[in-house]
């Protein structure tokens, strides 16, 4: 009953059969091996588009570097207030910038809402050199607490970045549970509603390592190999990557992976909506669930084996009373329906 | 007959086999995993005393961060005029630093002359905030150029940091084929001989992607965990390094490997100091090799299969004439014995 | 009816006087001349202890480089979350900390709540490596919004620092505004009350640019040297700001100066709180009067030769009802009581 | 018989009486008032056409801020070996372009070679992510020791810059010193010739403390704004850098201070030339001579109250023999012809 994260799981056996199956042989470094070309034109498909795609080894250096790309000096970098850019990156995206500010904005449900975006960008027209200047919006798809913005939410965090020429970035750490529970395309998903810049996430979906940047934008993506090698994230034997995602996207694996955890966290919600020991803080739409409940029975679950975490909630959130603990459950494409049965069992 | 590179190779298939064994099961991410900590251990044996290991993504990272953890306001690091961490990395170190200029001292062979380094030091003397003043010493085991720094060396150059107080940090992308070159042990090669940081490469000796950080200082290693996560090179699913490392180490593979790499570049070397055709730049103690011929010989090699890089001379080198052309060669775990052979024939 | 900010205001006769009266002659450049040793043991003499003086160009310099020397990797400064560090230095503390973050800390007029301040830093205790982790407290006096922290205010935030060990910044643009205000000694509202690095500012108080970092830890003082320098505010013909001190502190023109821009504030506080055109939004203490009035009446005032600005409220006021229009008044050593009166006619 | 430095020199008497007019009288802030702008306006008629001037308070910061707005991800300045960039900066160019790199090109007599260039930027053609990429061009006019490029060696670097796209900037710390030296006009040297960006010093020739960034390209000087308020070198009154430029070209006073500091120099030199005591090294082009003699005759003379420093040469120079010791002897405005001939007597 391991809910902690779902990057405490391993590799999908497909991806670890996958990379094996490419370990031999020579290929050309650094991405300029036929494998990584292949997995290019892969993403190409997936986008319904020509799109420029740099693997990286984190989804911090994905975030940051995306960030990077759109900085100006004096910039701000527009993010929910609770996103893990700003609470879980320890400073990396304003590190890689040299010191440009993310700005932090509100919106209930982890999602940035439109009007707040407005009014703290409109703060800063005029190019006052005292206050600074947007350079950017970054959204979070599955947001940080496991919700996700319709098609037109993410065209109306468009509309507002437009209207002040600013590149809009997704954080797709978990793109494709946001994906399955859209039912959309990826191409409707991002640069079809306004996305400029994407941190494609394979890791917490199956995979042991693979990150992408993806840029819509060509002219952006110009600059990009020397913000990445300069970063410290052009991979040599840049097809370990490449392999990785190769089998990622063989038969649609990546939605299957995503469908499973989404399922397997929907049927956890289940559990807790029936559940007299917890209650759901909200409804989950991608692959976690958060829920409310004293410490004490926390603590009586983890004593019997179940793995989560508290969660903290700095700025408070809708629907969670002061006092009340809010806790995190993760699944992943390694959750197992027994495993949330047997949870489900314990609360009862 | 492919000689591009190292890094051109793959996985060892131990490698390979040993992260797809960890693929299933849950673990701590971000390094608190089992493995990650069993990993650790081993990492003390093989260096004889407790160290502390960080691992990161890619050697760039490796570099960068450990002058990083030893920087300070207008520092200068002290490294070879030819060294991969001036000529290589895109200005990643003095990115990582904020700005801390990379200093090249002269000396023949890649190896940094002891008397020309206490004098590049000595310059700098007397904290003159007009010019600097020095913050590290990095030396690269086995050096760019297919050398190995003897014991002694390696202890003349600790001598000038010491005098300086300055830390020494070594660069062991080629670590372990340096040290089955000298028959040392690693700890004899890094802290007995006063290293301070070392960057242990794994990836060019037959993993996909494992590097790490290691300080002998452990008043050092405090800070780095915050200077690794913010460089966005903190692993979630770590353990996908810890495997390889943990296979790495499995029976001393990475001793045989490296051991096959540089006979493999012995034998490479033979050839072509019986070949016509070309003749070796100097003698190789690695698994580089670097030979003069002419660009139409060359061109007629690689019209026949063979693959391997011209290599720049921004400073000239000994024994290289102005006019004369450098290539490089390079062997791997993955390089046979028969590809070595049928290059030798073709250049008879 | 200039009221727009005291540094629309020009030198002082006694500073231009002063500054003349150096013109003159040679000095070692740098810092290193007799003058500004002398102005250095004035330093001392006003401080009653010894301290570590660094002259610097700007405001916005103290304060960034005052972080940058208590700056870590990870590191967080926290401060007011309406203070002049995060409102109005288009970044300039997160740039030159290379991306180190400044985190807005609550209180009710300007002056961080210690509760508040001490919630906040708890939030990242434990090194926690995704979170970062706090650095540096700074508070400004006076403040951003003309009130000024009691000494025992001072203290209480002092604690919380000193608790969590990070040294405390003070922000003084208006040091001599607040000292007056307190009637204080310059050693009984820093170093005596916890205060480990002071941003001295001279150039609001009648100076052309007269600012100083001043170190009461003179470890940390050992770094600054060439944190200045590097920073590009290491003046060659540095006893252009010496002699500017020297003018400032001579006959304690500086208590002077501050005195009577006080008691500007305090003459234009009284006009308003009986005018009927407008309202005090609180009770000035130093030299910066805030009130509340429609736009229509502050542009009739603007007609007629008044000079104000309008203050923008990200994030509201108490006692500042939505909707309501917040006007700033600054007086400053080139304040006349007559035009304060005529101001007071205008608004009747 | 002061010869350390022309910034051992205070203020020219007419430009401190410019200043001390300007104390009294309001003025808005940051560079907006008339005087300001009737500044800027001085400078379109001095270069000829419309140029954006920023004044900032350094040379350190009008040069590092110049490479600043040419820079982008991993890129080279290629400047002379011996600039004052690389020499005496403390790093701070590359601390705030935050890591891009100085490269030091050869070049006899203190110019930087155009074939030396042309080869040193030619190694970084075709876009190769390792090593990085150029950026721009920085050349010192006069140059740190005291010789002048021609306006035909001028166009002969921009003509290389040209080629490879790349913005050139002057560093004019010395600018009037160059210009009256070879009879030029400020646009002749600068943008006619192919210079887009320009370091234009007051400082070492009789101001306080007035320094500007001049861009010739519009374009360019849009994100100046940022990149200068980032850097802490917006000043508030900025009138006070107004009006020392301001008395600067009133009459020509620069030109005529710049004629007196090179007359000096050269009637220095003729001494020199003279005497048996020591030899120039090079002919002194604006004001600055360097001369070679054993150390116990400088000490001599030193002793007998002549001040100068001895040069450190790293590289070493034409003309200067291993072993010979070099010393720079540096005139200004403020050098008289008595000191000068003072120092002709002891030299006899």
């Amino acid at each position: 009953m391991i809910f902690s994260s779902d990057n405490w799981a391993g590799a999908h056996p497909s991806i670890a059969a996958g990379l094996s199956a490419r370990a031999s042989g020579f290929d050309p470094a650094y991405g300029n091996g036929d494998l990584d070309r292949a997995v290019a034109r892969r993403f190409n498909e997936i986008f319904e588009r020509e799109v420029a795609v740099f693997f990286v080894g984190t989804g911090t250096a994905a975030n940051a570097l995306s960030l990077v790309s759109a900085d100006k000096p004096g910039g701000l970098s527009f993010c929910h207030r609770e996103s893990h850019l700003i609470e879980d990156e320890c400073g990396a995206p304003e590190y890689f910038m040299g010191g440009s500010r993310l700005f932090g904005v509100d919106g209930s449900l982890g999602r940035i809402d439109p009007g707040a975006l407005a009014s703290a960008v409109g703060r800063f027209a005029g190019d006052n050199v005292h206050a600074g200047r947007p350079a950017a919006v970054s959204i979070t798809q599955a947001t940080e607490i496991g919700t996700v913005y319709s098609i037109e939410q993410i065209r109306d965090i468009a509309a507002v970045a437009r209207e002040h020429a600013l590149p809009l970035h997704m954080d797709g750490a978990r793109f494709a549970n946001a994906l399955v529970s859209l039912g959309a395309t990826p191409a409707e998903m991002t640069w079809k509603s306004g996305v400029d810049m994407l941190s494609f996430g394979g890791t917490k979906n199956g995979c042991w390592c693979a990150e992408a940047v993806i840029h819509f934008d060509t002219a952006r993506a110009k600059e990009f190999g020397f913000i990445r090698k300069r970063a410290a994230q052009l991979f040599s034997k840049s097809r370990f990557i490449a392999a990785q995602f190769s089998a990622y996207f063989q038969d649609d694996l990546w939605l299957e992976t995503a469908r499973h955890a989404n399922a397997m966290a929907d049927r956890l919600a289940g559990h807790i909506r029936h559940s007299g020991a917890m209650r759901l803080a909200w409804e989950p739409q991608a692959n976690e669930v958060f829920a409310i409940m004293p410490p004490v029975h926390a603590q009586a679950l983890q004593d019997k084996g179940a793995r989560f975490y508290d969660w903290l909630t700095p700025h408070g959130f809708d629907g969670v009373a002061t006092g009340e603990k809010l806790w995190r459950f993760v699944t992943s494409f390694a959750t197992t329906q027994d495993e949330v049965d047997r949870f489900g069992d314990l609360i009862g």
